[in-house]
C-alpha cells in the first residue's frame, strides 16, 4: 500500500521509492514477491508511468526489486553484505576469511557522524545542470564522437578550459597544447614516472604526505626519499641534503598538515630547482577552496624556467565519481610525452569530457565554485568554532582556511589508535593520520584527521560534542 | 535566411544547425556576425525555443558559433586547423614546426574512402537508449554516487554484468571479485606490468603484434622478447627457445593478421605456462564480432591453474569513446593486485560504468551485439568480396571472419609505402602494418592494412573499385 502525498515537498518518485523500499526492508514485501506493473501502479496512483518507472529503476539498481523480461518487477533478499558496502563504498580492507554467503558481522557501533575525508556532500553536487547538459550533448549529431576515439590527450575544448581557469585563478600560464586530462591524479603520476624514469633515479616528497602519491612512485619502482616538514612545509635544508632531482609536493596546502607554503620559500626552492636541474611536481589538490587569507600563486606560475609539472584535480571541488584530474607539463617535457604515449588516450570518457567543458564554458563552474566554497566554508567555521569551544586548550588545529580537512593534535600527548576508539564507541568516526608519514618513528602519535565535506554544520556541532565527551568527558 | 521543412525526416534542429553551418563555411553569414536571438529565431521559424538552444549549442561546441554573455550568438572565424581535426580526430603526428596562427597546408588530395581501423561506425552507436538510460540515473537519488569516490575496481553492477557476460559467451569463469574495470587495455596492462615487473624479467610478444600493448611493456621497463607466427598463430617452438615466464597473446584474432589459433596449441600453450610457472595475457580485444565458424573458446576458459589473465574492451563492439576495458585477473593474483593497486580507482567515471550497468542488466547488449555483429559481417562481407572481384588472384586477404580489419598481401611484392601512395593519389586510405613488426627485417613489406568498421557497405564497395584502378589498374 503506497500512499502519495502531493503537498509534499519530496518529489513523487522518490515517495514511491522509498515506501517501496521501507517495506522491503521491514519485511512488509515478502522475498520473491511480484510487485504491481508500472501501468497498474500509475494508474492505481494517478500518477505518469514515467514516475513509477524511474522509482522501480533506481530500486531496481539499488538491488531491491528485479526486473524479469516478460515477468515483471520482483522483491529481492536483501544481502546483509550489500548493505555494508552501501555504508562503506570504498572498504578499506578487503573482507578477509569470510567464507562465501556467511553473513558480515553488523559493526558494534553505528556510526553516526563520520568526519571522513574524500567523499563530498550530494547535495553540493549540480546534478540539475549535469543533467540538462547531458541530454544537450547525447543526440544523434554526437554519434560520431561516441563512435569514435576521444582526443588523445582530453578533448580540446575541456583542455581550454582548464587552461583559462588555472590562468585566471592560479596564474598558471600554458598553452593548451601543455594540458594533458587523466582519469585522477594516481594516473597522471603514473605517466610521470614512466616519462621520468629513465633520467631521475629517485624521487623525493614530503614526510608526512600524500600516500597515494607514494604508492605510484612505489609501484613504478621509484626510490622515495622522504623530505620532513618545518614550519611552512617542506625542509629545504633537508631537501638540500638529499641527492635529488625530482621532488612531489603539495605546497598550496600540504597534504595532510595543511601548511602553507610562502611565497619567499617557493621562490627558494625554485632556486633550488635550477642549481640541480631539477623538477617539480606540484600538486594544487584543493587550490580552489580557501576560506581565509589571499591565496598564494602556484609554482607554476613564477617559475620562468619550466621546471614544474603542475597537477589538479575536479574531485575535492565538483566530484571525485567524474574522475578527471589534469597535468600541465612544461614545454620542455612535451616532446618525451610525445615519445611514449603519442597514442595514450589519457582523458576518459568523452561525455564526461564534453559535459564538463560545457559546464565550464557556459559559467556554471565559477557559480559552483562560489556555492561549494561558501558551503565548505560554512563546514569549516562549524568545526573550528565547536573544537574551539568544546576542546579548548587541549588540542591544536592544523591545517585551517582551506581545503576539506583537518588534523587535530592532543596536547596530553595521546595516541591517535586510543582516540579513535573512544570516539567509534560514541559513534564518531574520525581518522588516523600515522599512515602518511614514510619514517613512522618520527610521528608523535598524537593526531587524528577529521574531514568536513560530507556533514551538514549542525551534524559537525553534535559530532564534536560527542568527541569531547569521549575524549575529555564527563 | 533559414527555410524548415516539416516533412522531412530531418529533424527540426538538424536542419537549423545544418543550415547555419552552411552559411557560415560558404561566407554568407560574415565572421563575426551577431545572430538572431533563441527567441526571436524560434518566434520566426515558429519552433520551439529549445530546438534552436539545441541547435546554437551544438554550433558553438563545434565552434562556429560563440555564446557572448549578455550580448548573444556571433559567428567565429573558421580555422583550417579545426577543419583538419575534425577530419582526424587523433592526427598520428603532432603539427610540426608550424608557427602559431599559420594556416595548415591543405591536404593535396582529399580522401573519400578511408579505411581506418578504430573508430566505429557512428550510426551503430545506441544513441537513444544511451541517452534514456543517463535521463534515469542523472536524479537526485544518485546524487550521493556523484559526489562519491566511486567502487576502487569498478562499480559491482558493471563486474556483475561483465562476469555474466564472459560466462556465457568466451565460457570465463571467475568470481564477480576477479574483474577489474580499467580504462583502456593500456591502462590494464599498466597495471599487469607494475604488478609482474618485479617477478617477471621480462615479456614475450607475438612479433608481429599489437603495437599499444608493445609501448606499455617498453614504458614499463620490459624488456620485449619478439615470438613469431607459424601459420596458426603464434610459434610455439620459437616461444619454447625464449627464457621466458609471461607472454603477452591476441590467440583468438591475432593482431594484426587475424590468425585464430586452435584449440590443440591453446592446450599447448597452457601445458607450457605449467611447465614453466607462466603466466598468459589473453587480449580478446574483438571476440564479439565473429561472422563465420563457431567461436573458439577463450585461454582462460580451458584453464584450471590460473595462470591467464584475460583482458576485453567495449571499445570494438560499443563505443572507444567509453574508455571501459577490464581484466579477469586469476584468484592467484589478487593479493598481489590488492598489495599494490588497494586504493586505485580504476574503472573511470560513475556515470559512464552506470549507465553502461544498465545497459547490460536490461538487455540491450545482447541485442546491441546482435546488430553490430550483422552490420560489421555485411562491412567484411562487401570487402571480401570487392577485393574478391577486383583483385582476384593479385591479393592474399589474411584475417577474414572476424573483428573490424584485415590485410591484403599483395602476391608480387610489391612494397607498402608505394601502394599506400597510389591509393591517396585516387582519394582513398589504406594503412602500413611495417610498425607491428618489432623486428622490421622480417617483414616481407608487401601488405596493407583495411578497417572497414567506419563505412558504408557502398562506399567499400566504390573505394576498393579505386583501389583496383590505383595499384592495377588500366
Amino acid at each position: 500500500m503506497i500512499v502519495l502525498d502531493e503537498t509534499a515537498t519530496t518529489s513523487l518518485y522518490m515517495q514511491i521509492y522509498g515506501q517501496v523500499k521501507g517495506q522491503i526492508l521491514s519485511g512488509r514485501i515478502k522475498e520473491g514477491s511480484r510487485l504491481p506493473s508500472i501501468r497498474s501502479l500509475s494508474v492505481s496512483l494517478g500518477v505518469s508511468k514515467n514516475t513509477v518507472k524511474v522509482a522501480y529503476h533506481q530500486l531496481c539498481s539499488e538491488g531491491y526489486l528485479v526486473n524479469l523480461a516478460r515477468r515483471g518487477f520482483f522483491s529481492q533478499r536483501i544481502d546483509q553484505e550489500l548493505f555494508v558496502n552501501l555504508n562503506e563504498k570504498n572498504p578499506v580492507k578487503a573482507p578477509v576469511g569470510k567464507a562465501r554467503g556467511e553473513v558480515a558481522k553488523p559493526p558494534e557501533q553505528v556510526i553516526r557522524y563520520d568526519f571522513q575525508y574524500g567523499n563530498l556532500n550530494p547535495h553540493d553536487f549540480p546534478m540539475g545542470i549535469w543533467r540538462k547538459i547531458a541530454n544537450q550533448v547525447l543526440f544523434p549529431f554526437n554519434s560520431r564522437s561516441m563512435a569514435s576515439y576521444p582526443e588523445r590527450k582530453g578533448e580540446r575544448g575541456l583542455r581550454t578550459e582548464i587552461m583559462k581557469y588555472l590562468h585566471m585563478s592560479r596564474g598558471v600560464t600554458c598553452r593548451r597544447e601543455q594540458v594533458v586530462v587523466c582519469s585522477g591524479t594516481r594516473f597522471s603520476l603514473g605517466l610521470i614516472c614512466q616519462m621520468l624514469k629513465e633520467e631521475f633515479g629517485s624521487i623525493a616528497m614530503e614526510d608526512p604526505g600524500y600516500d597515494g602519491a607514494r604508492d605510484v612512485f612505489v609501484n613504478c619502482g621509484f626510490p622515495v626519499l622522504p623530505v620532513g616538514l618545518s614550519g611552512e612545509g617542506l625542509d629545504l635544508a633537508e631537501l638540500i641534503q638529499c641527492n635529488v632531482r625530482l621532488l612531489y609536493i603539495t605546497p598550496s596546502h600540504q597534504f595532510p598538515t595543511g601548511s602553507v607554503m610562502p611565497i619567499r620559500k617557493r621562490l627558494e626552492l625554485l632556486e633550488w630547482a635550477g642549481r640541480n636541474d631539477a623538477i617539480l611536481i606540484e600538486d594544487d589538490y584543493d587550490s580552489e577552496l580557501r576560506y581565509g587569507g589571499r591565496p598564494i600563486p602556484s609554482i607554476q606560475s613564477i617559475d620562468g624556467r619550466g621546471r614544474v609539472i603542475y597537477l589538479g584535480t575536479f574531485s575535492k571541488s565538483l566530484s571525485p565519481a567524474l574522475r578527471v584530474s589534469y597535468m600541465v607539463l612544461p614545454e620542455s617535457l612535451l616532446e618525451r610525452y610525445y615519445e611514449k604515449f603519442r597514442k595514450y588516450v589519457t582523458g576518459g570518457p568523452w561525455l564526461e569530457q564534453k559535459i564538463l567543458a560545457s559546464f565550464m564554458a557556459d559559467g556554471h563552474w565559477e557559480r559552483h565554485l562560489r556555492k561549494v566554497c561558501l558551503a565548505n566554508r560554512k563546514r569549516h567555521d562549524a568545526l573550528i568554532r565547536s573544537v574551539a569551544k568544546i576542546m579548548a586548550g587541549r588540542v591544536t588545529i592544523h591545517g585551517k582556511n582551506a581545503g576539506l580537512h583537518v588534523l587535530l593534535e592532543f596536547k596530553d600527548g595521546s595516541f591517535e589508535g586510543e582516540r579513535l576508539r573512544q570516539a567509534e564507541e560514541r559513534g564518531v568516526r574520525v581518522y588516523p593520520v600515522s599512515h602518511y608519514w614514510i619514517r613512522r618513528e618520527r610521528y608523535p602519535g598524537n593526531m587524528v584527521m577529521m574531514g568536513f565535506s560530507s556533514l551538514t554544520e549542525k551534524e559537525i556541532e553534535e559530532g564534536v560534542r560527542l568527541l569531547g565527551d569521549a575524549w575529555f568527558g564527563r
